[in-house]
């Protein structure tokens, strides 16, 4: 079972990252879904509650009385403590029979998969511990944390598989929908329809998932399909979609051109142009292997694109992909402030990636993104890459 | 518009709490929907975000380029910068320009639905305004988080009191399923097939919404309907349930009695446990009006339950509803540690309340869920009061 997986993939962690106790101190989980809790609990709590991983194996979940049926229903804590008026009492009491040298807490500058403590809270927990050894033991549990989330087990990656095949599978039935008249609301509607069909979700916000640009005055970026934006002869057709399914997401972006009369395919600019997405993405490929930074995968495909004489792309190469779509730890992308320290962490063996970059052309927005499987010596693609642009008319 | 009806409460929430501005600091807003954003944005961003009301009437959104278009088009927002690679420059010079004496930020102690900001952001957040006197000059936004939830404008309530309709629309339909034999499961089936039929989403997690408990032999608590336990004769059925329509949250628990052959109705047990219920959630309405406590409201109606002489429920009164099944702000509860110092805060006008308390019997859990709007002068309820337990055979 998954979630007993990670658990004892937590446990492992404990030990390789120097920590004595991992803490996550949450509340009002389906208001505040730390991304802890969704590794290792998979259930919601309303009170304060305290789950904690000792690095002597202790699994001990402290959570209100009413809320003790649905955590232990998961059987990975061995003790859950319920309580009615006050945490203080049951969790100082864990922490004085652990006695941690250090506690490891859900919190992190860079990686958002590691910050699921908010700030409210964190006060909180100085004043439950004031007076207390403890109070001085806390650190951040991200370097856990992050390799919890980024070593996907076999079961994880064949969630993701099954996620991009049935996105595939959508992408393929989008290509007779691909014609002239066409709005991209329409188009959106259409992978709406067939996501409902293959019962999943998609992987981020309805409203934005998927992207559909048609030509060159489509809006780019995080934006929402247009209604007055139609597809039209000499267009090329983006789309960015993924899906969630059993909780795990794909992200991948396709290509369409739509031949004007007489055309035997795309223009020259769009054919180089979409060459030069193809060939960034191979050197990323090319570079991503376990050992390497972050930020040197990214310079391996940025420079693809700018020695062709293409604009700088103002994003990373590649995100990590797993229980969410920006799945947090190591990002493959340019050592921008935006991206915190991690374009600095090191790429390690399951993890699983994006490599995405875009180029403009007079007929709309070139764009590629796959999917792939960092293994032993390099990766695979878990997509199955896109080397020609569709054509369709 | 409802968006931009907040958006005005915020604004004018700003010179009420004394805050010179408001800044909600957000990133990943997906994995971490800060309550905040929810109120006055209402878009996913990815990067490092700041969404600031000035006290002055400026309102001004730096998000990242590709997040532009997303929040332009709720047109909440004046002026919306956008960044690539550094939030700093921006956030610094919109802040220089407003140069405000407070800065209120997303983090309560004690209110979960004031408390977005996580701990690295803040950390974060103290990084990037190091060197600057803007360090020094932030605090909590609570005050005005707070209020601007609590207040339910009218087109707030009437999307309550909607949620609250169909809700009680498949509290009819549950009726005729319930009949010995029946199990806990199958009438949760029964609910989430009708919600579905209605186009809404259960309020909480869909594994426990409902609840349900036939008999004394049901798990109490935020638990999952069991296969096991089926509908007999002399069993109470109690049922926990809400519904979110429209972004908005109705949360009731109802009763039903199943006759064993030859009874008029329930025994004497039930039925003085009924009447209890039925006069605890009285007295609590009756004590329920602007300017009073949270603390009181609970105590004037777990008054009713001692005097009765049965065990005190370990849980509030009534919490607010809204947004959020558990919308935060005055806790109509004990003065209990969990409940920090929400059970102090003062009832307001347009508040929405929960009114809920059990008791147990022989026959089973009983339990009553009213939810009720506070008026100028005291409350009305919002659901359709049950005063007679329902018999079933």
């Amino acid at each position: 079972m998954l979630l007993h997986e990670k658990a004892d993939q937590a446990q492992a962690l404990l030990a390789e990252t120097g920590l004595d106790c991992w803490l996550t101190f949450a509340r009002e989980t389906d208001m505040h879904p730390d991304p802890g809790i969704d590794q290792v609990v998979c259930a919601s709590v309303v009170r304060n509650s305290a789950f904690i991983f000792g690095a002597g194996g202790e699994r001990i979940a402290i959570v209100a009385n009413f809320d003790t049926s649905a955590v232990k229903a998961r059987k990975v804590f061995r003790e859950v403590v319920g309580y009615d008026e006050d945490i203080r009492g049951p969790l100082l009491d864990a922490l004085r029979r652990l006695d941690p040298g250090t506690i490891g807490l859900n919190y992190s500058l860079d990686d958002v998969t590691a910050d699921g403590l908010t700030h409210g809270h964190w006060l909180l927990l100085q004043e439950l511990l004031a007076g207390t050894p403890y109070l001085g033991r806390l650190t951040s549990a991200a370097p856990l944390l992050v390799r919890l989330r980024g070593r996907k087990t076999p079961s994880e990656v064949e969630r993701i598989r099954r996620a991009v095949a049935v996105t595939e599978r959508v992408v393929g039935m989008l290509t007779a929908e691909i014609r002239p008249g066409r709005s991209e609301r329409e188009l959106a509607a259409f992978v709406h329809a067939r996501f409902a069909d293959l019962g999943v979700m998609p992987a981020w916000s309805a409203e934005g998932c998927p992207i559909v640009n048609s030509g060159p005055a489509s809006d780019l970026g995080h934006t929402y399909p247009s209604e007055a934006v139609r597809v039209e002869p000499g267009h090329v057709v983006h789309v960015d979609l993924g899906v969630r399914l059993d909780g795990y997401c794909s992200d991948i972006q396709r290509m369409w051109y739509v031949r004007r009369p007489g055309e035997s395919g795309p223009p020259q600019d769009v054919r180089r142009a979409f060459e030069t997405v193809v060939r960034a993405i191979e050197a990323g490929a090319a570079a991503l292997r376990p050992g390497v930074k972050g930020f040197e995968v990214d310079a391996a495909a940025r420079k693809v694109v700018l020695d062709a004489g293409y604009p700088e792309f103002k994003y990373g190469l590649g995100h990590s992909l797993g229980r969410a779509v920006h799945d947090g730890g190591t990002m493959l992308g340019p050592r921008w402030p935006c991206y915190g320290r991690n374009t600095e962490m090191m790429v390690e063996a399951a993890n699983v990636f994006t490599l995405e970059l875009g180029v403009p052309t007079s007929a709309g927005l070139i764009g590629l993104e796959e999917d792939v499987l960092v293994t032993a010596a390099g990766c695979e693609f878990l997509s199955s890459r896109q080397h020609e642009i569709v054509l369709v008319e």
